[in-house]
């Protein structure tokens, strides 16, 4: 019987003062709304009432990049776990014979964050009250599968039973946002808000860079061939992306690196683009210059910047190859901040109307460069952990690293960055859990009193995350 | 009531019998005498009897670029802080306005190092036993300023009231060192000693250089035209500032990097810095030589050197220009010491008599570079974490990733680097308990007996800084 | 007294919930034998049924660097304890005032992991109960003096005390293997395996390194003039080694640089070495490109291939000149994994058999990098924390930052990596004991339950080393 996810006190620091404490402030915020303000969530799922997830393997591994990469780890390949070939080649189809390979390994996750959150969602979505082995692993799935046929699974209906106040998905500056747009004529209540994210067209080498840029001279009704039109359109996107609920832009790039060109230069290297021949470096260069002019139009049309370096994408030519992007195979990179984003800052840094918020997957900026960054730049608030480190571990260190020198309130509390729905609550949970554990730290030690850990609680939970995407 | 820093045993682990090993540990060295072996307290307030610090905001707010900066980064303007414009021009001038900023705002230190020592400062030095709010910010405001009015609350009673021992004063190569001579010719009793830091005319691209060069020419009565007198002014400043009392000297560059130049070489970049036109790289050159030359000093007159490194100073152009440097925005960059400080080191690191404490604010090096380094050449000692990283998390990191490869007594202590000098001692308090927390924490997992750890708590707080600068 | 090497839960957590809990899982695993996959013991130790240590000094100190680079630190010479001169010319030669010199300055290594070892040495093969002191030196080196003259302590018979199962060593691509021939020709049941490592002829910058080819040639019966040759005599003694029982090959290098050359190229630089002008930065490229071709055999014979990264040899030219290398004089570099091994990855990583085993000394890769790709590359294994970090803390650090994005079941268990054959135990007890404290903390904060923590623990005191070199 897997009774330790339903532990109320999991996760906690063993000390029974500090868990104790942890405890309490954790119950004092665990029934605010989830604030969902970054993530991957397939707008369809809302758009239709009556979507359903399809069978287990397809919600819960085929999608999961977390999941089958440390099954593709351990030398299971991806075309038995049914993950799609790009040149549409056969895989597994077996979905019952899929779900018992993930069982057998699911000793893999143990200690893992994947693990944790599969076993929260099972038990806390599913009801699911033992542990997967390979010997319950068919039962488990009829469990599973019986559930998601019921209308109480639909999206919508779990977007209440969840909690969540406010959903954001990411979208490409090109993408119409006809499913926004169907939520919004559906007259359902749910808030579903769209994220500009345009790192396709701005990123020159960026695959099918090209039919991109055709996409948005479509959806933006101009003539992009050149570089004003280009950033005519991108306005032209950003105040459609307003119109329909957004207050925030993602952008990734490989650095931090910014860099005003003058509009001769930026042009000419988007001509070179455009005929297909732009250097690697003059790319780089051309990212570093759109970050700037993004930051402009931020503090124009008041949207949130967000930026996201330090993973190299695919690094694994062979899966790429296969199976396309997202497959488990991008690795964090070497990051700097103080001289690469500084352009960036001095320019716009001191801007009140400024709201840059700044992720990374590289650690050791935390305490080097983050924290004092946001710790003086009005326009700067950190993001949370991402993407490996969202974990009870990573968040730790992130508490630890980062707040003594930025301050709780440069920080832009928690977002769940995921595609996986049905994993949010988990994921939030194991933030709030964390928060708590580290604030009641705080308390225990003598560090702060009962009434900012009790705000600072609130704030970690709830607050900053919608103040930081003025949501 | 804000009770919790009355609290004997706050900051310590919450483990009951860590903590009260922790507490055992730090009774026993609380009583010992402060040294203090660098720092940035103006000698001015020892060297006139009657000093006193003006308003609360004079004292506490205007000077501390810890405290402003967190108020800036939340888009509160400098000049609303009554901080003094570069150009004269006008800002806030009432201070208790001022003060009701700070107190309105003062929840954003929860959790931080600068929170924690004003609300020590306020218990242990003014006696003020309630956090401050904006609702008891004017009552609180007249105790503090009634206090500063009276004899008890002059620095030399403080300094006895303080139970400092001997405190450091870091001072320009070209200081004439008058306030340490009224000091001397007072008959006092306190022992205030210079540390010579000559950045300003060793680093070829500090702002007002040539002046700078002036003032060691006429300090020195020499006349420091060519690269050969340069170096037997600064030998001559030295001997000066031995003779002053001065046990050490003090170098801040922007990276480790150390190189000898031949004579010919020095002397036609210090050639060209005299007309005004060093390269940037030469300018780096010419430090990372100069480190040399002040290490060849260092065995020659005994004055043990520190070096400073990897801080990127005024990263905010706009603050800069406005209100000058010291403001809050200098941000730290990657640092590598390997190779950096290897020709250094092969020229004197095995040398008797040469000592060097290195600090450092990127703690990746801790336990990559500087622990083997200190762990290995003689010369070599660490000094405690830095700046953004003296907090209760930054020494627990400090402690981690050091000792187990320098050894303690590869360290060299605590000290404040402060210039807010009612702060000492409780910047020394989070050190001694971050301390006894640390050995407690050995001591309770039986990796040190009780023998080791009362000599180990004693050298943390009293004895390793008082050998490593020979004090 | 020195009671608390003997207490059973020493180096646990202080809370009682976890340190029961640890104590339960250590007890559970303690008896499992010794996987000693990757070490340096020397193999002449076996191979002669009645050898002997020497004194206690030449047992404890001389050879061992951990010791005598922190005497050095504190200014002792080398000379003074013994330490042999490259040029033969005379050191201290009375033990026992060496021995007298290190009691005197023990306290020196309060906290650290020599400190620890030591001290579980003395008492656990030695069964000395009191503390190392300058008092009781003298008596201390007589009982260990007198130990070491019995049967007891002849090495074979302490292999079968310690419990080891299994024990490799490390040997030249040149080493005739004759004492691993003696120790198999000698009947007698003990297992100690070989481990191929070509640095000395792969890195074309180690000195002598055209003489290594020389005995290469000799000892491959090979004539090694070119490339070709050079190849195909690698190949010649790896299939020797495996023969001889090696189931692993190490490499050392500077960085995780690897580049496939043309065999041209390789074979122009190999005759620019042989002619003795081989340019640092082609030595770096033909390091990079034997490191694919090492993959490339690993594949072929199925030996698994560990990799070192990241330590500058020899820092200090002075005590390299006068004693020689592995003077505890290696600093650790900056390391970067995600570029710079993508090439071997790419051609190597997905292959079913190839196996290998990443260290390094840069713990800002391990969240970083080293976990990320250990997630996802079926090839790749971390190996335990190396050198200065086969601490208490170190090991902490490495299972706070690999094991929730590696998962555990892509790490390599542990290795002692000595040539101190007798602190083997006190190495494997600290790696077993942080282990079980870090499973009993997951154990108590509910992320893993009693089934999975019984598992996980058995993995890293045995299974993943034996499975991970597939002894």
């Amino acid at each position: 019987m897997n009774t330790y996810q339903s532990s109320p006190d999991r996760y906690f620091d063993p000390d029974p003062a500090q868990r104790k404490a942890a405890l309490t402030l954790y119950e004092s915020i665990a029934d605010l709304p989830l604030i969902c303000p970054h993530g991957h969530v397939d707008p369809r799922l809302f758009a239709d009432p009556d979507y359903t997830f399809g069978s287990p393997v397809e919600l819960l591994i085929i999608p999961d990049h977390y999941i089958f990469r440390m099954l593709y780890s351990q030398g299971i390949p991806l075309e038995k776990l049914g993950i799609p070939r790009a040149d549409g080649s056969e895989t597994e189809t077996d979905h019952r014979q899929i779900w018992q390979i993930f069982a057998d390994h699911f000793y893999l996750f143990s200690g893992t964050p994947s693990g944790t959150w599969f076993m929260d969602e099972l038990y806390s979505v599913f009801g699911i009250t033992e542990k997967l082995t390979g010997t319950n692993a068919q039962a488990i799935y009829d469990q599973i599968d019986d559930k998601l046929r019921s209308p109480a699974f639909r999206p919508r209906a779990l977007f209440d039973r969840f909690g969540i106040e406010t959903l954001t998905t990411t979208d490409a500056a090109t993408d119409s946002l006809a499913h926004h747009q169907a939520i919004k004529d559906s007259g359902w209540h749910g808030r579903i808000l769209p994220t500009f994210r345009p790192d396709a067209v701005v990123n020159l080498d960026t695959p099918n860079w090209r039919s991109e840029i055709d996409k948005l001279s479509a959806v933006s009704g101009m003539d992009v061939t050149n570089y004003t039109a280009f950033v005519q359109a991108l306005e032209n996107r950003r105040a459609f992306f307003k119109q329909m609920g957004a207050t925030a832009t993602d952008h990734a790039a490989l650095t931090a690196y910014t860099n005003r060109l003058s509009d001769a230069e930026a042009d000419a290297i988007f001509q070179c683009a455009l005929k297909g021949d732009a250097a690697a470096e003059d790319a780089a260069r051309f990212t570093g210059h759109m970050l700037m002019e993004m930051a402009r139009m931020s503090i124009e049309d008041g949207l949130v910047m967000q930026l996201h370096v330090g993973s190299f994408r695919n690094h694994n030519p062979a899966i790429f190859e296969k199976f396309g992007k997202d497959m488990g195979a991008d690795i964090p990179l070497v990051t700097e901040f103080t001289e690469a984003i500084r352009p960036l800052l001095t320019a716009y840094g001191n801007h009140p109307e400024y709201n840059l918020i700044l992720f990374n997957l590289d650690e050791t900026t935390y305490a080097r460069e983050l924290a004092p960054l946001a710790g003086h730049y009005p326009a700067v608030k950190l993001g949370p952990p991402w993407w490996f480190h969202d974990s009870i571990n990573g968040i730790r260190r992130y508490f630890d690293q980062v707040m003594e020198t930025a301050g709780l309130y440069n920080t832009a509390g928690f977002n769940d960055d995921t595609r996986a729905y049905l994993s949010i609550p988990a994921r939030h949970d194991v933030w709030r859990r964390a928060s708590a554990d580290w604030v009641a730290g705080l308390l225990v030690r003598g560090i702060v009193d009962e009434t900012d850990a009790q705000e600072m609680m609130r704030a970690l939970a709830y607050d900053l995350a919608k103040r930081a995407y003025k949501l």
